[in-house]
C-alpha cells in the first residue's frame, strides 16, 4: 500500500476520509449512509466495547436487548421526544415482497401493509420504558440498571464514516429509579465513567459539563456530555448522559409504590457512546503518515519486521524474531510477526505506520550479530538499538509511554488552542484564525445562543462543571452572565 | 417468586413458555414476534457469543460489520436466494415522519418515499458479496474470513420466544476463496467447530450431515448442519454450514485473477447461529423444577445460601460464606452470596432451581459448629454434606461432572429415541408414539421427502456424514437407497 494520505494541514477533512479507507477502517457502502465498518476497524470497537462492559458491569449495569421496531405512535408519546427523533427516520411499511408479474425482480406487495407502521430504532427510551411498566410495581424492582448493545438508525442528510452515519453501533444504558437524587446520582457517575474511559484509554483529554437547553437530548430534563478538541480546532462530543426526570415514566405511565405505600412516576436516566468514538480516536492523534493508536486500544500493539538478503540471513532473524514474540506474547502484549517474503521491509514500515501500530521492531543479520533490536515508537517515529535482554522492559515501558505521551500531546493542544474572550468580535476573530475552544461568557438564553450559532456556526459545547463563578457580560448581548461557558463549532 | 411451571410430561410446550418467562429470559414485547432478551437470558448469550468468538478467531476469522438494510434490487440478482429470503420480510419505504396535520401523533411524510425501498437484512449474502467485489482483485486477496455478530429480521407468521422470533441475533460467518476444495473445507471446519461447541459447552450431542435439496439454504450448493434431539422428541437444528460454490460470486460478479493469471469467480461459504440456540439450552437439559445449565455456559456457576434464626447466626454464617465466595472467586468460579433478608432460605432454593444455578452451598449454625457445609447440585437435585477443607475441591469436581453428566444423559436419552425402521406404517407408527429421530432409507428424490413431509410432517433433518453404506429400499417409493437418512418432526 503506497503513503498517499492527503496532508492534513493541506485538507484536514480530506486526510481524515483518505486516513480511515487507506488505513481499512471502514468503507462506504452502496446503501445510503451507511458504511461497511471493516475488520481492522471493527477491531478497534471490540477493544473498546471489552473495556466499557466492563466498566458498566463494575459499576452494577446488566446488558440485555430490545427489539430493533418500535411501533410509530410510542413516538408521539413523550412530546418533545418525538420532535428531536421521529423525523428524519427509517420507517418499515410492509412485511413481504413479492415476484414482479411485469417483469424480472422483486417489487413490495401491496397487501402486506402494516397496520401501523414501525420505526427502526433511533434510540430507544420508548420501546424500553414501554416494557419497564411490565417490570417495576415496587420499590423492590428497583434501581434497574440496563445497558444494550445495538445498532441505531438516524437518516442522516450528510454523513461522514464513523462520525455520522445513518446506520451506527452503540450502547445506550437506560436505568430506573426511586429518587431524583439516584438517577442524577446515577447520570453523573457514567459521565465519569465516560471521562476515565476517554483519557484513560482513547488518551483524550475531555471537559465534562451539562449541555444548554438547546443541546439536550429531546426528552432530557438534563444532559451531561464529555467534549474533545479535534487537531483542526473543531470539537466532538464523545458521550452523553441523561437525566430524563420523569418524563418517560409519564408518558408511558410507569409507576411504583414507595416505601410508604404511595404511587409514584419512576425516575429515568439514559446515557451512551457510538462508533463515533472511532472517528474521535483517529482525529485526536494521527499525523500525515497514518493512524496513531493509544497502545491500550491499539489491536495490534508491536510488529516485528525482519530484515534480510538471503535465506540463511531470512532463517537466523526469523528464529530471533519468533523468541521475541514469544517472550512479548507470555506478558500479554499482542505482537505479530510479519514474515511474508512478498513485501520489502520498507513497503511493511509504512504499512505499519499508516495502520498506527505504536511499537515496531526491527530485526537485520547486524541484530543476530551484534543482540540487538531497532525498536520504534509510532508516536514520535524515534528509533533506537537496544541490547535483547532489554527488549521486554523497553517494549512495556513504551507501550505506557506512549499512552501517556498521546495524552499529554493532546492536553496541551487543548491549553493552547482554548481561548478566553470579552467581546463578540474577539470571538468571531478567533473563532475564524485559530478555532479551538472559545470560554466566554452568555446570558443563558436560547434566543442569544441560537443567534450566536447562526452568525458564526458555533455552538455551546457545555457549561463545565468546573466553571468558576465570575460575574461578566454577555459578549453578544451584553446581559450580565454568571460564569464562562465553551463555545467551538463542532461535528 | 413461585413455582408454578407446567409439567413438561403434561404439556411440553406450555412448560417451555412458563419456563422462560419465569426463570426471567426473555418476554415478548409489544412489537409482533419481537422479543426482549432479559438480562438473565442475555447472559447466557454472552457466554455463547464468548466462547463462539474465540473459536472463531482460533480459526483464522475476524469479525466485521455490514449495513442493516439491503437494497430491494440485492435480492433478486441470486435467483434461488430471492426465492427462500425475499419474501416474509421487513421492508423501509420511507425516511421521514412528519406530524399530522388533521390531528394528533405522527404520520408516515408521503414525501419521504424511498427511491430503492430498503430490505431489513435477513440474512447478508447479497450486501456482503456487493461489498467483496471491491475487496477481491486477485488470488493474494484470498481468503477473506469475515464473521458478523448482527441482528436479523424474518417475518414469521408464528414465532416463539428464542425457538423463532421476527428479530433475532445471531452470527453470520461470509468467506471467500480461490478454490472450492478450499471452500469446502471451510464449510466443514466450521460445522465441526459447531458441533465442538453443541457437544463440549452446550452439552448438547448433534448429529453432524447433510441436508437434503428441499432442506438447504437458499443459493446454496451444499447446506451442512448440526441436528439435536430435545426431550420431546422433536429435533432441532443447531447450526449450519453452507458451501455456496460460486452462485453469489456470479450474482454480484466477483471474480480474482488466480496464480496462472486467469480470471475466477470466487468461491464461497456462510455459517450461522442464533440466540435459537438458547431455547436449545433450555429445551435439552431442563426439568419441571426449572432451567438446568450445562456449568460452562451457567451465568452464575454456585449460589451460597445463608440460613440462620438470629443476628449472631446471620453474621456467624455470613463470615463463613464470604470466605467460601472468595475461595472459588479466586479460582474463576463464578459465585454469588445471596444474603438478603428479604426471602427465606426455601424460597431461595426455589428460585435458583428455577434459574438453573450448577450448585447450591447451604450454609447454617450447624455448619458454622461443625465446620460443613451442605453441597446440592441441580442436574441430580442430590445433596450431601462435606466438611470446609474439601469445599473447592467438590466444587471443581462438580462443575465438571454436572457438565459431564448433562452430555451423557442427553446421549442417553438420543439413543433410546432414536429409530431404525424399514417401513412406512413403522414410521407412521414410530412417528406418533415414541417420536425421535428415525432412520430409514429414502430415494432420494425431493418429491418423495415432501410427500412424506406432507403425509406426516416430519422432514429429513440430515444424510449423516457417517451414514453407512447400506442398500436398501425407499420406505415411501420402494425405489433403491444407498443409506439410511434421519428423519424426524423438528423445531
Amino acid at each position: 500500500m503506497a503513503k498517499a494520505l492527503t496532508s492534513k494541514t493541506i485538507d484536514y477533512s480530506q486526510w481524515y476520509n483518505d486516513l480511515v479507507i487507506k488505513a481499512d477502517l471502514a468503507d462506504n457502502s452502496d446503501v445510503r449512509g451507511c458504511m461497511v465498518i471493516k475488520p481492522y476497524g471493527y477491531a478497534i470497537w471490540e477493544k473498546m466495547q471489552a473495556v466499557l462492559d466492563k466498566m458498566f458491569k463494575d459499576t452494577g449495569h446488566s446488558n440485555a436487548y430490545f427489539p430493533l421496531f418500535i411501533p410509530k405512535s410510542f413516538f408521539s408519546k413523550e412530546a418533545s421526544h418525538v420532535e428531536g427523533f421521529a423525523k428524519e427516520c427509517a420507517v418499515v411499511t410492509h412485511y413481504r415482497l413479492k415476484n414482479d408479474p411485469h417483469g424480472k425482480g422483486v417489487i413490495v406487495d401491496p397487501e402486506a401493509r402494516l397496520e401501523e407502521e414501525l420505526v427502526v430504532r433511533p434510540t430507544s427510551e420508548t420501546i424500553i420504558w414501554n416494557t419497564y411498566r411490565d417490570w417495576i410495581h415496587s420499590y423492590r424492582d428497583l434501581p434497574i440498571l440496563i445497558n444494550q448493545w445495538a445498532n441505531v438508525v438516524r437518516w442522516e442528510m450528510r454523513t461522514r464514516l464513523f462520525l455520522r452515519t445513518a446506520e451506527f453501533l452503540w450502547q445506550e444504558g437506560h436505568t430506573a429509579h426511586a429518587t431524583a437524587e439516584e438517577a442524577m446520582e446515577e447520570t453523573r457517575r457514567m459521565i465519569d465513567v465516560y471521562a476515565d474511559f476517554a483519557e484513560n484509554y482513547m488518551a483524550i483529554p475531555v471537559i465534562k459539563g451539562y449541555k444548554s437547553a438547546n443541546e439536550r437530548f429531546a426528552g432530557a430534563v438534563e444532559t451531561l456530555c464529555i467534549e474533545a478538541l479535534m487537531q483542526d480546532g473543531k470539537a466532538l462530543q464523545c458521550g452523553t448522559s441523561h437525566f430524563l426526570g420523569q418524563n418517560f415514566a409519564k408518558a408511558f405511565d410507569v409507576k411504583f409504590q414507595n416505601r410508604q405505600g404511595v404511587q409514584e412516576y419512576v425516575w429515568a436516566t439514559s446515557w451512551g457512546v457510538s462508533t463515533r468514538l472511532i472517528g474521535a480516536l483517529i482525529m485526536a492523534h494521527s499525523d500525515d503518515n497514518g493512524l496513531v493508536l493509544p497502545p491500550r486500544l491499539a489491536p495490534l500493539q508491536v510488529i516485528i519486521v525482519p530484515i534480510y538478503k538471503n535465506e540463511q540471513e531470512q532463517q537466523q532473524v526469523a528464529e530471533k524474531a519468533r523468541k521475541i514474540q514469544q517472550l512479548l506474547q507470555q506478558h500479554n502484549i499482542t505482537v505479530k510477526f510479519d514474515d511474508r517474503d512478498t513485501q520489502k521491509p520498507g513497503w511493511k514500515f509504512a504499512e505499519y505506520e499508516l495502520k498506527g501500530v505504536p511499537i515496531r521492531i526491527a530485526i537485520g543479520p547486524k541484530d543476530v550479530a551484534e543482540n540487538t533490536v531497532e525498536i520504534a515508537r509510532r508516536d514520535t517515529l524515534e528509533k533506537k538499538t537496544y541490547s535483547d535482554e532489554k527488549v521486554l522492559e523497553v517494549v512495556q515501558f513504551l507501550l505506557n509511554d506512549i499512552q501517556n505521551n498521546l495524552y499529554k500531546r493532546a492536553i496541551k493542544f487543548r491549553e493552547e488552542n482554548t481561548t478566553e474572550v470579552n467581546t463578540f468580535e474577539e470571538f468571531k476573530q478567533v473563532l475564524e484564525t485559530k478555532g479551538g475552544f472559545i470560554s466566554a461568557h452568555w446570558d443563558g438564553t436560547p434566543e442569544t445562543e441560537e443567534r450566536i450559532k447562526e452568525e458564526t456556526k458555533a455552538t455551546i459545547r457545555c457549561i463545565p462543571f468546573d466553571q468558576k463563578k465570575e460575574v461578566g457580560k454577555c459578549i453578544y448581548s451584553g446581559k450580565p452572565s454568571q460564569g464562562r461557558v465553551l463555545f467551538a463549532r463542532a461535528y
